[in-house]
């Protein structure tokens, strides 16, 4: 590509490293943008540095939130000591959009998978557990993809729990397997967390 | 979508203003921002707002530039007298491309289309008509994509300058009607212009 303008070549470069964006898609993106004249191009840089600068996560759950603890481990209409262990934060806006669940939640950050070199200490496991026995949860509601990498973190995460009064369910299978959670339709998510089924490291 | 951050929320509503980039999409792109730790989004922020603040249009042919004269418009080495109007900068771009065209360029900022409410005046035509009288321009190149609004955007600029001694080709029909420039692939493009043909307001 020979651009005109070095300022334009850098606003194709930054937006086709975001991922699915190629060169052509970035050009036509940052060519709206320089063309708008409604400060759009401003805003949206005021937003990424916020999002870079100013985002936490929240010291109970892992989720991004705005503060140090974020409005679902704040709240007390919700049932502390039932918690349901995600990857991400895609996950947990989810199941909040099926209103079926009441509990609090746990992202963990993604799943074991040793072929990306992700292993148990790259994710907030050990957060899981000390947050299982400090605040007595009760049962631990595994929401992850059921994919083989999914199943190996579960397994992990029941394993460390083994001597702790914590049952641990798994969502039921209504979630196709291989598939990936965030793209399940509304009413299968919100079936499969109420048909939970208990998970026994022998099944 | 329940947001657990109003950050985050800002962002995939910025994100997602783009076009072709919904909400799902600007989720993806956001939550990648958030997790990156290498400082992609400050990057992209500062690019973005240098796209809105700093980008100027070449005084001469219209095309985004970071001086008040691009280079193309600058070069000694390329024939000042064969301009090629173009719609926008994404067709100077794909003209360049294909390393057959040795000319000038100008950048109209689209086509006459009544339906958008984009009359004459809200193109670069006053300029381009300034610019073949005071630089005595030979030849005028129209490589504007072949669509009912291209057509009257070339009848248009050829009424205008009828009585000047220019003369006004049209690149070669190898693009298929209808389409749009910037699809179509670098091999047609440059033989479509290497075989312009005379333009003809009775023809």
């Amino acid at each position: 590509m020979n651009f005109s303008s070095k300022i334009l070549e850098d606003a194709v470069n930054a937006l086709s490293s975001l991922p699915g964006i190629g060169k052509k898609s970035a050009l036509r993106l940052a060519l709206h943008l320089a063309q708008d004249t409604s400060g759009k191009a401003l805003k949206m840089a005021s937003s990424l540095e916020r999002l870079e600068r100013d985002i936490k996560k929240c010291q109970i759950c892992c989720n991004f939130s705005d503060v140090e603890v974020c409005e679902i481990c704040k709240s007390p209409q919700r049932t502390a000591d039932v918690v349901c262990v995600v990857e991400s934060a895609r996950d947990v806006m989810a199941i909040e959009d099926t209103n079926q669940f009441k509990g609090k939640y746990h992202v963990l950050g993604g799943v074991i998978s040793p072929l990306d070199g992700i292993g148990p200490d790259d994710l907030s496991i050990v957060q899981l557990v000390e947050r299982v026995r400090k605040d007595g949860v009760t049962e631990l509601i595994m929401a992850v993809s059921p994919t083989i990498e999914g199943e190996t973190t579960i397994y992990y995460i029941s394993r460390l729990l083994q001597n702790d009064a914590v049952n641990i369910s798994i969502i039921a299978r209504g979630v196709s397997f291989g598939g990936e959670l965030e793209y399940a339709d509304e009413f299968t998510l919100g079936r499969s967390i109420a048909s939970r089924i208990p998970y026994h490291t022998d099944s």
